[in-house]
């Protein structure tokens, strides 16, 4: 399939099948997709946390909205954006980048010191809303790459991130929870969305051009 | 190719042959992908301005660091979320939908008075943030799609976007521009990054599992 096609596939599952669990490889390659996405200064301030325990994501569904799919999928795939853009966040990347790539360079290290000279003194809400944006260019990739896997993947906004925070211990590891993904499959039955059409706005309503 | 390898083929190209313009049916389809994307609630808060008009993109390049991809390459997509969600934008989601679903649900009608009662009383700057980030949903599913067509596509949030509104009016329709993707072809002599090996966090620095 191609990806006009697998996006005209996927949906929001609003019921999975608690009897299909989401083999490994499959989120493997899901994550990968993630950790692959571009971000701004290649910084990726974010990390995945990914939920199979049932306990735990029996409590992260009652602090968002009781939503089935948290504990009928196998796999909760949590967003977390850095709460700062921190000196040592930025240098390590940078650091990683001269690394892997067996050298430094002038304009490599200019750049590094335009971040170190702007981002760690914006507040640190505006530094966590940028971050998150990046969360979500991953966010969208790996949305893309359940669909690849045959996978049902239902984004979610809809939970109280301090909450999230608080049962994941994120805010001791600096991250705050952005965006949330159950992995699983669809239960046609129950699910009063799956045979629904699909619905965007058309294109005169959605693209303009500058010519 | 698969998802994987079109992220791996992918980079931020940094010059871009000006003798050579994307296909307008390859456009097209990057641009669909991103009217497909996932949003929250559906709302697709955001429009695209597709830009190809020399004389706009070189005024856009004067507020974008001089970046030349802006007018090396043939199109500049300008990802622009709404300012604020208002009842005017939710009701006019919820009435496509159920025009173009032909029926009304009484679940669904609940929603939007859900969202109703909530979004439009929210100030309007955490409203934009929030549209911002379901752009960069959209942006990134771009991204992708670019690869797909084996066309250049260079993320840019590297740029004035008070100016960027101006320029192309944007507030007059109530939009933000929130992150800009220049398409075009990669020229390999000049470009510092094309030879350059990609660089992410290992696995264990970017995910976290709880079992």
């Amino acid at each position: 399939m191609n990806l006009i096609e697998l996006l005209t596939w996927r949906y929001a599952s609003k019921k999975m099948d608690p009897s299909r669990a989401v083999p490994q490889d499959k989120v493997d390659r899901i994550i990968e997709a993630a950790r692959l996405a571009p971000t701004s200064s290649g910084l990726q301030p974010f990390e995945i946390i990914s939920v199979t325990n049932p306990e735990v994501r029996a409590r992260i569904r009652e602090i968002a909205w009781n939503q089935a799919q948290i504990t009928d999928g196998s796999h909760l795939l949590v967003f977390a954006a850095w709460d700062n853009y921190t000196a040592d966040r930025i240098n390590h990347m940078f650091d990683l980048t001269n690394e892997v790539r067996g050298a430094r360079n002038e304009g490599w290290e200019n750049y590094r010191q335009q971040l170190l000279n702007t981002y760690p003194q914006r507040p640190a809400e505006v530094n966590f809303q940028h971050a998150a944006r990046q969360a979500y260019i991953a966010f969208s990739a790996a949305v893309i790459a359940a669909a690849e896997e045959k996978v049902d993947a239902t984004p979610m906004e809809g939970f109280d991130p301090d909450k999230l925070d608080e049962i994941l211990g994120l805010r001791a590891r600096g991250l705050r929870s952005a965006v949330i993904l159950p992995l699983g499959y669809r239960q046609a039955e129950g699910d009063w969305l799956v045979n629904l059409t699909k619905v965007r706005r058309p294109l005169d309503q959605f693209v303009t051009e500058v010519r």
